[in-house]
């Protein structure tokens, strides 16, 4: 036994997937997944078992305006900010049990590991539930960690409304989670946030962890197209101008793009809908929206071109109009050096198969990642899906993230 | 003035372009339309101011299970069965003033003419509403004139659902226009529909009417694309399953079918649903809807192969699974001579230009010939466009056209 295993330790792998199954049967579906979305009743009452969780572990929890909640395990030396471990409580519509109570359980299960063990840190140490990751209900999604890191105001996030026109604010009100601390003044020393990965390479490649180093560059792009709307029946084929077919060629030309921009590359049409959707009428508009993603920003420059010159030369050939506008460009995120250190030593030493990747998802991470050293730490789902009911990780690999998570956290926050 | 022109009849064109305009309040769009959904209080309301109308003009109504429409203005010989002029009042949600309503309003001021000049008819006249000829929200279309002739069962008919899973005799039944009278049993001596063409061809030839000889044959699909919904950040492009790039192949195939059988085709995909329809998940699933005309059977029995085979090979190609089921097929449709006859000499003694033709569209008639001598006539509408809130026909053709139909009706009905 060396001095480095020696200073290793192991969380308690059926504690941390006991506290998931429970957490799990608040907002639990039928078929097996989690409807919680922000603000509701359910989301207060998974907010009050993770406050009763983290006092009944000791530690103080502090709620800012937005409802971001900060379970503090108090250091050695106050002077240093703490070491954070967190990810999201509220879930998808049809959402599974992992993504986001993973990484908050997580931290809360290396807290418990380290009252277990009597261990005091230089740093505190703090679990962190953020406000609204999801955006299902409140769009945009990471509001809450956005609002922290200053990529939104306040006021802005607030106001979100859902389809009832109820707001964000008023909502997190009513549930009492508005509490009483300034956004974005409770600073951290650093920011660690272990996820499913809500892809398939771990899985493929037989990994049990990603080091992740950053985030993906991302674009999001609206179109519609007007063609004419006209009777599928005596509208002779030579005189359409049928907008479902042009828009079908453009959501070919999106994914062609997707393939021609290997490695890293996606491009996907998630959204479309047609007007007047009638099954006997020529399509005279379609909206649809496009999601791109790459790596690196300059590619995604030459995927924007690339977007931006087919759907012309489609919609030219096809007779329509094109409406087509970049409404979002996210520029991708390196994460800190120290942190992502942090973490690949702890995946090193805990002998656990790794491969360093980027994240292909937004999660809160990448928005702290703003205003603190932040990494983070994905473990493999089954089949790599997520926003799903199916959404599965096994409890080998929900513990193997949980000690990368805690030994990575206590190597930041000093030990002894 | 020689013997035929003497026994000629001309409408009131004001009046008729005014009752068609008073309609055309009932369910009134913004953008100068109509949307007057089957059973629908819309629907009611029209049903009522048609009713009345026809009371006022002498008429006694009579309404079937199905809520089909007739009023009778009596003939000298009761031993005759009526000779009717009808079409339907429902419309497409984004429909326009004219598309069926002329042709019911056509068929009252048919009468309203013939009361004007006092003229007594061997035969009875009268004036049918059928119900849900548009099948928007109840597909099939044209439900109750195929009741009517005994392509489906009542029962078929009235268990139709909206997507609310409301369904047409419930629906009809809330409106008070599910009638006493049997379905079908309302034999009808012949029957003459005018309506407007819905293309492009009497215009461009500088046509004022359709001698309207057939209908074409007709099939409608429905298609359901099976991938693999998954997160449309970290799944890279090469592991996808794209329900919707899948979809959009296959619409673009259809449209290829369509230009390839000319000419006579026409192929259209106007209905297609994502899912979840969430713009960062790749598409697990797409519904959509084809519908495939050509005047020839055999030839739309080549399509139907084409379809299959190409549809089968996108699916192949891209991994996804296809569920393709040809849902309804409607023979060609060859209409009654002698109701040609009576269309063809009343265009000519009205001095009309005119042109024979085939209906690209399904109508009531289609159904309706199956069960009594039939024929239609068409009027020129303006850019071919219908199913459209811009649909538009002048007050010169719809005069023209209720003028053919008035003196076909009379020849048929015998006067004097």
């Amino acid at each position: 036994v060396t001095a480095v295993s020696e200073a290793l330790l192991k969380c308690d792998g059926e504690r941390l997937w006991a506290s998931l199954m429970r957490m799990a049967k608040i907002g639990a579906t039928e078929k097996g997944g989690v409807c919680r979305l922000t603000a509701t009743d359910l989301d207060r009452e998974a907010r009050d078992l993770f406050a009763r969780w983290c006092e009944e572990a000791g530690c103080t929890v502090k709620i800012d305006r937005l409802g971001n909640m900060f379970a503090r395990r108090p250091g050695r030396d106050a002077s240093r900010f703490p070491i954070a471990l967190g990810s999201h409580l509220d879930s998808q519509p049809t959402g599974g049990k992992f993504d986001g109570a993973l990484g908050v359980l997580a931290g809360l299960e290396a807290v418990r590991t380290l009252n277990h063990h009597n261990i005091e840190t230089a740093a505190a140490i703090e679990v962190v539930n953020w406000t609204n990751e999801e955006g299902s209900r409140f769009a945009p999604p990471m509001t809450s960690s956005g609002a922290y890191a200053g990529v939104f105001t306040v006021d802005y996030a607030e106001s979100r409304a859902d389809t009832d026109g109820r707001t964000l604010g008023e909502e997190m009100r009513r549930i009492g989670y508005a509490g009483p601390e300034d956004v974005g003044a409770h600073r951290l020393g650093a920011y660690l946030e272990l996820h499913i990965e809500q892809g398939p390479v771990l899985e493929a490649e037989r990994k049990l962890v990603g080091i992740v180093t950053g985030g993906q560059a991302q674009r999001w792009y609206e179109a519609t197209v007007v063609g004419q709307e006209a009777h599928a029946g005596p509208t002779p084929m030579d005189r359409r101008r049928d907008a479902l077919v042009a828009a079908a060629r453009m959501v070919e030309a999106v994914n062609a793009i997707g393939h021609e921009f290997q490695p890293g590359a996606c491009a996907t049409v998630g959204h479309l809908q047609v007007h007047p959707n009638s099954r006997n009428v020529v399509p005279g508009r379609v909206f649809f929206a496009v999601d791109f993603r790459h790596p690196d920003d300059a590619v995604l420059s030459e995927m924007d071109t690339a977007l931006r010159e087919r759907a012309a030369a489609v919609a030219a050939a096809s007779g329509v109009a094109l409406d087509l506008d970049c409404i979002w460009h996210c520029p991708p995120t390196r994460f800190d050096a120290e942190c992502i250190d942090a973490v690949r030593s702890a995946a090193r030493d805990l002998g656990l198969p790794a491969r360093e990747m980027i994240s292909g998802a937004g999660h809160d991470a990448i928005y702290v990642a703003k205003a603190a050293p932040t990494a983070m730490i994905f473990v493999p789902c089954r089949d790599g899906i997520s926003h799903n009911e199916a959404e599965y990780a096994s409890p080998e690999a929900c513990a193997a993230g949980c000690d990368v998570l805690l030994n990575a956290a206590l190597r930041l926050a000093g030990r002894d």
